[in-house]
């Protein structure tokens, strides 16, 4: 008999996410059916999107993706010592089943790892996972840079954001990033590659821009929304592209005055620039027939698997959009 | 001798533009040399963007479109009595070259009008002009409305917005309307043919969204900015698409603290808006090969021109764009 713990949502995250929001709860799971497997998570992921209620209603599993072991299994396609990524939420076992409706209340996110040699499995959730997709397709699809155009991204230190300007530098671009500490600055200079990073905590974000971008910005990858990204969108060049793919600053705030600053439409109009939203999901899902995952000792690829979303097709659902 | 009137701006626009900001001058016209006419206005564009400082040094000849009729001509291409559209400024006579430099220091924008039979030749300045350019190639090739879709258009009573809502109405498109008096939206029900209009400045609009557009709002023609910008773009479809076309609602603004207010990423993400603002003569330009200027008394067709622009490619050079 195996025992699952889980973490649960046990009350709206109001503010900063606290330990009074879960509850650990155990279960005993049955024994399996045909075709599922059981499943012991290696990595968990934490992700912002995690702070966003998806229509969910209290109590309610902690959604997230995990990479897990088989561990025993009547499914001849996921063997036992297999490695999987799946959508499972925050678990420790998890009996799965590629049908939907069995797959413990997750809608299917799932499948095999390939072997990553002597590579860790995590980067499954990381470079090669929802993290490196959304950086591969949200500046390629959308910022679109070309060689030597300046790039600026924000929470530039993140999961995201760091794969960001990778990917940037390898396309041929000036790369400059935003992070909140020091120490993460000098990571993203030393060992991540940034061109340039500064603690807009601390700099005259402006004054600073004007600096290190002294021909404008070309391309913006938000990750975090609020006043730095007016900051740097008003220092944006004509037909600038804006990837958002994320709006942090303003998730856990609880005073409406916060959510405000400077309008953006005098830049968006006068530079004529385009700023586009996305959920990564809509990014791979177009190009998931087409792409394989695939991994090379020297030369880590980003993919996309085609499997279908997890995310609520029904956005009106999605509760953290403040009433204006 | 012809002596032309011109407007000279004299003091930079602060706030609300003024009568001190401008002086009436008096010249003498030369002869015409060969190539050149005489163009005498009849009918002189007043348009929000001429509240923009376009690189321009005080004092300078303020700038605008005229319809004008050629009085002199030592070119058989524009002969006496014939209609033109030319980027004059405002001023009564103008000696034209098709030259740039030699027509009077405006770049060329400058093309005949066809015959307009009984109908007024100020349609060139209006749905003929840069106004139906701009709702025509800023809905169409921005917001990309499908049949049935909800259209929400803010500046509603204005030049651009009046054509917006009846070129949706042409695509089949439900349309609201934003203006800021009860007489604009009762000439927009009652003759421009919009289906819903209000008084963006007594109503409640983020209520009134929710009565008029039950089922979200797809495209957003927007030509105001400002906080009910805001309002209508947290309550966007999934996929919306937005052109910003003016931010009218700041121009004339000199307090920074009423040029905040609600930040926009969390929708843009949210919902995966794509938000683009745009100068018309981009999009006239790409089309301009393919289209004529066509006129039939039954059906007012919109019309680009292929003329190259007078807008400064420079647009480091625009001066409305607060600082940050």
């Amino acid at each position: 008999m195996v025992v699952a713990k889980k973490y649960v949502v046990v009350a709206p995250f109001v503010g900063d996410p606290k330990p009074n929001n879960f509850t650990i709860v155990e279960e005993e799971l049955r024994t399996l059916e045909q075709n599922e497997f059981l499943a012991e998570a290696l990595y968990i992921s934490v992700d912002p999107y995690q702070r966003i209620k998806l229509g969910h209603t209290i109590p309610y599993d902690m959604i997230g993706g995990q990479i897990a072991r088989v561990i025993e299994s009547k499914n001849p396609e996921y063997p036992v010592s297999a490695l999987v990524m799946g959508h499972f939420g925050w678990r420790t076992h998890t009996i799965v089943h590629e049908d939907n409706a069995k797959s413990c209340g997750q809608k299917p996110y799932l499948y095999r790892l390939p072997d990553f040699g002597d590579l860790p499995v995590s980067l499954g959730l990381g470079v090669c996972g929802r993290v490196g997709n959304t950086a591969y397709f949200g500046l390629t699809d959308i910022c679109k840079p070309s060689p030597g155009e300046t790039v600026v991204v924000s929470g530039a230190a993140g999961a995201v954001g760091s794969h960001v300007g990778q990917i940037a530098k390898i396309l041929g671009c000036r790369v400059i990033g935003f992070a909140g500490t020091d120490d993460k600055c000098q990571w993203l200079l030393n060992e991540v590659g940034y061109d340039h990073a500064a603690n807009y905590k601390t700099v005259n974000i402006a004054e600073y821009l004007k600096q290190q971008a002294p021909s404008g910005i070309d391309c913006y990858f938000d990750n975090v929304g609020g006043e730095l990204s007016s900051i740097i969108i008003s220092q944006m060049n004509e037909f600038g592209r804006v990837a958002v793919c994320g709006a942090i600053s303003g998730y856990n705030e609880t005073d409406p005055e916060k959510r405000k600053g400077t309008f953006l439409q005098p830049y968006i109009v006068g530079k004529q620039l385009k700023i586009e939203g996305f959920l990564v999901n809509r990014l791979t899902n177009v190009r998931g027939n087409q792409l394989k995952m695939s991994i090379d000792k020297n030369k880590l690829s980003t993919i996309s698997t085609g499997e279908p979303t997890y995310w609520p097709t029904d956005t009106k659902k999605i509760s953290f959009l403040p009433k204006v």
